[in-house]
């Protein structure tokens, strides 16, 4: 059996906390900003920040694989963003870009993205600390060979002006189905922007979160360290998981949101077609669920790497082949009933 | 174990014909129609007709229980007309009114419905003939005590001159999920009433029939003779189960029905909280899913007998108390979900 993914895990307060991210935005002094390079400009800082992982003599460097985004079928390219291995924008336009990915896909270094380099580190469950510890480690790393744009009053260098400073960005990737299911987020929102913090949907548009994941991230990066910024998103996560946890509790003694969950895990193991959407729905429901004791039969680490592999790309990449829709939700129901196979009730 | 009831088995043709129902229209030739009736009146019809059934010396008689319409709780009488034992306008006003009725349910006696008498035979499946000659049974072995009003040009006299003449009324409870699915009952409806029959939805008002159950009755009465009526009904009734089993087998090839089959199954077996409406369209599912074989662990009967007692009145009948529609719901997928435990795909 294969090492599993980063995302097949479960890790500390797994049952609110899906993942964190920690992405740190880096330039290269001599070389214009990805937005203004031409080509052959592109790929020499590719060749340069490939070269300098690639060269070091840290163990590290042997776990990665580089990916010229060029080379990649565009369904190989989707399903690296379903995977979170790269944002949704770096795979708009393929040419001139690269990713450099570690064996178990929570190390990349996305190379001509917004920035030269967006060294990302993503984590199971509530781990900033450790995820910034790593992100520091590689930064540290490649700035043995690399030299970084850094001004002594901005700090780094960024094309945006908002990732000027420490060019840090810390996400925790949060399952919010008791506020969201209790009309709270929008209050909730609205107090942690006023503590330089954003709250959005994790995926999909407009106001609804497809399957209640909530992106936390910090919003300022300038005139305040790394480490003031994690201690501050991992002090206000805390209290917002509390909240969270109490209406979770309150949910859960009720006999409407007992019945879906319920349901979702019956649909789940019976389903012979299903849509994207309504499987982050359904998987939503079921973690809830695991979570508070509900249901068992099944790990919360499964869930997520449901979530992931349930995605159409993802889906695809692991068939080897195109599929159409019909197909892909044949698919992905018949992944999902088998995975689901032992999740029941939970004894009374 | 008690007994089955006629409802909780299945018959001939089970996987398109519920049940048959076979009812006679008769009136006392000295007493008022009903409608222009007083109570003590129609408290001496009542008594009058008890007596002949119960006084005589057939076997029949022993099996029938007597309830008196006006003694019972409006509860015990909703049920009643669940269990098609009496007709729902007979339970709207119950003074006055009585039902003798078998105790496997499958024969009753309305006394003071529209007519005097309306006898009633029910069989699982089809079996129109079986019927016909067990309400035959019964009315001769009325008529030998009671005085009928019979005319010799009209036959048998009725309140209103649509059932005039044989005054009998037989109908085949079908199961049409191929031919409602496929869009074709409007047609099928016109072609059968040039026919002289009618289509229509067993339960529920509009087009739609709850849980696609349709009633198919015979409409003439006068100048054919209760074998004729039958015969034609049974030819009939052949060819529209022919039709019905084409446009299944046709539709139990799609991904979609096999899909919506399996999840009915699904969530009948996890809902903790299920409507009456929701609960007869699982039902319909999962009755065409067992009848094409793509579902097993239950037999037909057993849906057959979920359909009647998921229903409001006999739900609580059967708990032998008032429930809330909260409550109810709790109940019933309760009630499905114990019933529906060994239920799952065929094997392939």
């Amino acid at each position: 059996m294969a090492e599993l993914k980063w995302y097949e895990k479960a890790g500390q307060n797994s049952d609110v906390a899906v993942s964190t991210r920690v992405r740190l935005a880096r330039n290269l002094r001599r070389a214009v900003f990805p937005a203004r390079a031409n080509l052959s400009q592109k790929e020499a800082v590719v060749k340069e920040v490939r070269a300098a992982l690639m060269n070091s003599n840290s163990v590290l460097s042997r776990e990665f694989r580089f990916l010229p985004l060029g080379e990649l079928s565009p369904q190989a390219a989707a399903s690296l963003a379903e995977r979170h291995i790269v944002s949704p924008e770096f795979i708009a336009d393929r040419q001139g870009k690269a990713v450099l990915v570690s064996e178990d896909e929570s190390v990349s270094i996305m190379i001509n993205e917004e920035d030269h380099l967006r060294i990302q580190v993503l984590r199971e469950g509530l781990a900033l600390k450790e995820a910034a510890e790593t992100a520091d480690r590689i930064d540290t790393l490649l700035g043995e060979t690399l030299d970084f744009a850094y001004d002594k009053d901005f700090g780094y260098l960024t094309q945006c002006p908002t990732n000027l400073g420490t060019g840090m960005r810390a996400s925790l990737m949060l399952h919010l189905p008791g506020l969201s299911g209790s009309g709270s987020m929008a209050r909730v929102a609205s107090n942690l922007s006023k503590l330089g913090l954003t709250l959005r949907g994790a995926f999909g548009e407009g106001s609804k979160a497809v399957g209640e994941m909530y992106q936390l991230s910090n919003q300022i990066t300038l005139g305040l360290s790394e480490n003031q910024a994690i201690e501050n998103l991992s002090a206000i996560a805390g209290q917002l998981m509390g909240e969270e946890k109490r209406f979770r509790e309150a949910m859960c003694q009720e006999a409407g949101w007992q019945d879906r969950i319920s349901r979702a895990a019956g649909v789940l193991k019976s389903a012979r077609l299903m849509s994207g959407s309504e499987a982050a729905e359904q998987l939503s429901l079921v973690r809830l669920g695991l979570a508070e004791g509900m249901l068992e039969g099944l790990e919360i680490g499964e869930v997520n790497g449901l979530m992931v592999q349930s995605q159409p790309a993802t889906l695809m990449a692991r068939e080897g082949r195109g599929m159409e829709e019909k197909e892909r939700d044949r698919r992905r129901a018949e992944l999902l009933r088998g995975a689901c196979r032992e999740l029941r009730d939970a004894e009374a």
